[in-house]
């Protein structure tokens, strides 16, 4: 689906989206979410993981500040929702930065179905078996188009490698992404905000090449816009909000910037 | 005691306000605090929360991410401010969306002697018995009128229901808040917000009707204020505390501009 | 080394700075940290905060939500830290205010190896056992350079005790620094901001005296452009946080506005 079809979904139906996510960047997430036009949720108490999975219309599992408890809440609702065929979606926070890091996704990925796997070029790679380099959670150079083919066969799911350019791929497709503007990297969230705007678009759309790439073409193009009206990194933020939820509640001025295009999967 | 009369009073004595509160707002929840006039602190750990209700003038318990951890800090603080006549406002985010937000609210009901309870039409008719929709955290319609007056009775508390229309009840008395901005559910933590409003007011004023109703009038006017200079729910937020925080210094213009009329308990 | 010269080797060096800290002000701390040029990363799990510590370049250790799982995670960190020499700070937040926030950091100056503290004036005054008022998290009052010189005595590290003033020292050498502006004290968070902002500096330039001084006059001359930009502290952040990325990527205008002098230790 597009983006701006799946924009007016969103609007319709307000689905549910249940994030397990980390706590550094969880209240812009769930503020993406809403200027989206889904509902954000963030329970994660073992207890309710599962009945709060099961009414929502898509999962959202962010490893960005993982321990222990969390991996058992997030294979609960994860297998929960695979059951009832909701897209969960995998964002691997800093894989490869510590031995941890590199475990857990593994068994993250071994328990559940993943629909869409987002992550930086490093974490991609990381998870596709490839060198990467990762600092903190920082990816510091990496081949992001060969890492997301690689990544999608390995892992039978659509992935998407973000940077200046974001690729998304299922092993068979390719899409390239050229929206987005340098200050996005220059707040701390911003990826893990394009995974959760990757599983609002699911939600109605499911986690197809082409409507994850609408989300991260309609993420990017929001901060074009904010930047157009920022100062710096702080004043950006508000203005990326503003602009995520005026393109989301009129997503006709998508038409005609959204930059994407295929690419050869080589 | 009237809204101008409450901040007055917070701006002079600057009482400490403890939030045992959820990780997706809490950093909105402590800034509102502060922009009041009133200290925030949110220490959790069973080792501190009795000695840390103790020394505070208000103690607010939100569940929006509750775990069984949780519980225990949240009964131990909540116990030892009723031992000390400190009053305990109660925010029971999400109650009726899981068994778990649903049993929960509950045992807290049991346990602690809440001065008042705060959230949308869904959570109070929920603890009020009451049919009700919840998705998520979110309300999807109900009578918050009706909602505020049975939950009143039942819980033995002052209770309020925000919606478009904020409804203050004790069960014999109640006030309408017309007060606010669309914008204000268009940010994630407005709810979390009003109620640490609440949790300020109460903290110098009690939680009688009249001050519950000044604390959501005093926040609606915020949020009035705040819509005139925004261009969406990024930009409103900053404005929003701008706002907060000019009318705690000078509450004069806010003579007039409260919208609280009395209605029919019914 | 001067503030401008360590925001240029920030800009080269890119290091990682490792926080544990509390999820109030975590997303600020993270975003100053980002603003500085440094990289940074939460991760609190025991199973990795040895590994992700011995890969930082500084360490910073903030006791503002602080539980028991945690301090054994700070305490494996810090002891990583020490024996790489990696400068490990301390943000001792709410010192004073419990008995568990008086005897926690006394257990953690006991195993690890502080290269600078950073606390208002009651905190220090506490760590120094010096007498002090802490309302929560909040100094009332207290004589912050003569608590600054005793706890720097007495615990062998660089203390920086902020406030109006701010004063520095490492019981030989005293140094006061008189930037800022009073916005800074009425967002959530400045405290625990001036602290990842030292242990961004630290992370290249070392504590010593100078150093830190020069992280927070850096830290109080953003504040104080920020200031000239806001409508109250809600704007005051986002403007705040431009500020900061805008001097560390042109640390030129610096120059000549930096207050620090150096004082007698008395």
């Amino acid at each position: 689906m597009n983006a701006p079809e799946t924009l007016r979904r969103l609007a319709e139906e307000r689905p549910l989206v249940h994030h397990l996510t980390n706590y550094v960047t969880v209240n812009l997430v769930a503020n993406v979410t809403l200027c989206t036009g889904a509902l954000p949720v963030m329970a994660h108490a073992v207890e309710e993981v599962e009945e709060m999975a099961a009414v929502a219309s898509a999962l959202v599992i962010n490893m960005g500040t993982l321990d222990p408890e969390w991996i058992e809440a997030m294979i609960r609702a994860g297998k929960e929702a695979n059951r009832r065929n909701i897209p969960v979606i995998f964002d691997p926070v800093g894989a490869g930065a510590t031995n941890f890091r590199t475990t857990m996704p593994e068994k993250l990925l071994s328990e559940i179905d993943f629909a869409a796997i987002v992550g930086n070029a490093g974490e991609i790679a990381t998870l596709a078996g490839m060198q990467a380099e990762v600092r903190g959670v920082e990816s510091i150079g990496g081949d992001a188009k060969a890492a997301a083919v690689k990544a999608a066969r390995s892992l039978g799911a659509t992935v998407a490698a973000t940077g200046p350019t974001d690729y998304v791929s299922d092993g068979d497709k390719l899409l390239a992404i050229e929206n987005g503007h340098p200050l996005m990297g220059r707040i701390v969230g911003s990826g893990c905000a394009s995974t959760a705007a990757i599983g609002c678009f699911a939600a109605v759309g499911g986690a197809n090449v082409e409507t994850v790439a609408g989300a991260l073409a309609y993420f990017g193009r929001a901060g074009e816009i904010a930047a157009e009206k920022s100062d710096g990194p702080g004043t950006f933020e508000p203005r990326f909000l503003d602009a995520l939820a005026a393109l989301a509640a009129e997503p006709d001025p998508l038409e005609g910037k959204l930059k994407i295009r295929e690419e050869e999967v080589g």
